[in-house]
């Protein structure tokens, strides 16, 4: 590889891993905002998301301009392709924890539902699975990657456990029917993010071993693939 | 451009066009499957996905090669990064229809609620969004894929329409709770698909203007960028 090259394969690192960091940031503060029930922390997190879609402008940009003017082959031309996908995947992320942050607002001035739901848990292994799946394409190690495909299972376990929670809850409460539907998009957003982490990780495995890894039929419970909120004992 | 990246080039469109074709086809099935209660027609649509998925890495695959062989630039490299996002898109779409069709199969089997709920009505705008942005990719045409953008806000408002209907009916039969839950799950994946069609026209109009779309204020309302069954007016 030409090192002009290498160094802007080098840049085009350093900017995808500023902007994870983020939109982990963005997602931490947007469950501060449901767990703490501070509406304020929503108004902050709307504005930063602004600057989230600006960052994933530039790194498209740049990706095209890396794209036609080294004319990349081979595992750097697949290394570009891979960050743009993965860039995508990043402002999608984003854009959830806006949603999770806005339905925090609208319940945070609502009397408290007193209900045993670990949303603290669920963004953990989130935000685990977005700092393992960074950290493979950096190290380019599928082995990583590999790691947050199975992390993935267990938050569509914790969505399904709310979901059930949630709607037992509704039965018997149907006149808070509005507040703990926010609080079940709040479950499903987290679901989604973690579904996000698992396309970068699989954007990883392709780019290190040139295998298309999405929709084998190990991952097949995971990637938006089924909503896992559907009872699937039905 | 040489005879040879055109005729590549048009091979894509095609093939992004077939794959279009079933994506759409799987949508009016997934709302047939609702509309007309009829759970079998959910495993046919679940069938067919598998063979969407197959066309993405198929065309995922093409746009490699044709990067790596040709290397093309300005307009050619453009169009060839777009096509690789729109057939994510298209393949999300069908992953969508599933979720659409799993849940419909729930539905179907349950007894019928009688609620003023225009699925087909939401459907129909969704398929002409479909249909408008490929064909806006084909004849790369700004004007149409900026038509699907505008659409996109009535479908944002049925969907609001749809929640607030649902969560009326769950407040005053809470025992139908769990029936009514997948009801507005797929009012929010038809949603969901009216975005992914605005992110195909979005990335038709970057593809033709240079100029990339998303996240301009005209349009803050779609793309995923809020969560339409938040009550905005609260």
């Amino acid at each position: 590889m030409n090192t002009h090259l290498q160094r802007e394969i080098d840049k085009l690192k350093r900017n995808v891993l500023f902007m994870g960091a983020e939109v982990e940031d963005s997602v931490y503060r947007a469950v501060d905002c449901l767990v703490l029930r501070n509406a304020e922390l929503a108004e902050e997190i709307i504005r930063s998301d602004s600057y989230i879609d600006q960052l994933e402008v530039e790194i498209e940009e740049e990706c095209l301009k890396l794209l036609a003017l080294h004319q990349p082959v081979a595992t750097d031309l697949r290394y570009v392709i891979a960050v743009l996908k993965i860039n995508n995947d990043l402002e999608r992320i984003g854009d959830l924890a806006v949603n999770i942050a806005e339905r925090a607002a609208y319940i945070s001035v609502r009397p408290h539902i007193d209900l045993p739901l670990d949303f603290r848990g669920m963004a953990d292994i989130t935000q685990s699975m977005l700092k393992k799946s960074l950290d493979a394409l950096v190290k380019t190690d599928a082995t990583l990657a590999t790691e947050v495909r199975t992390e993935d299972d267990g938050v569509d376990a914790m969505n399904r456990h709310m979901h059930w929670v949630i709607t037992e809850y509704i039965t018997k409460n149907p006149q808070r029917t509005e507040e703990l539907l926010h609080l079940l998009s709040c479950s499903r957003h987290l679901e989604r993010i973690a579904d996000q982490c698992t396309n970068i990780a699989e954007d990883v495995i392709y780019m290190v071993q040139g295998e298309i890894v999405r929709h084998k039929p190990e991952n097949f419970s995971s990637i938006d693939k089924h909503d896992d909120s559907t009872p699937r004992s039905e």
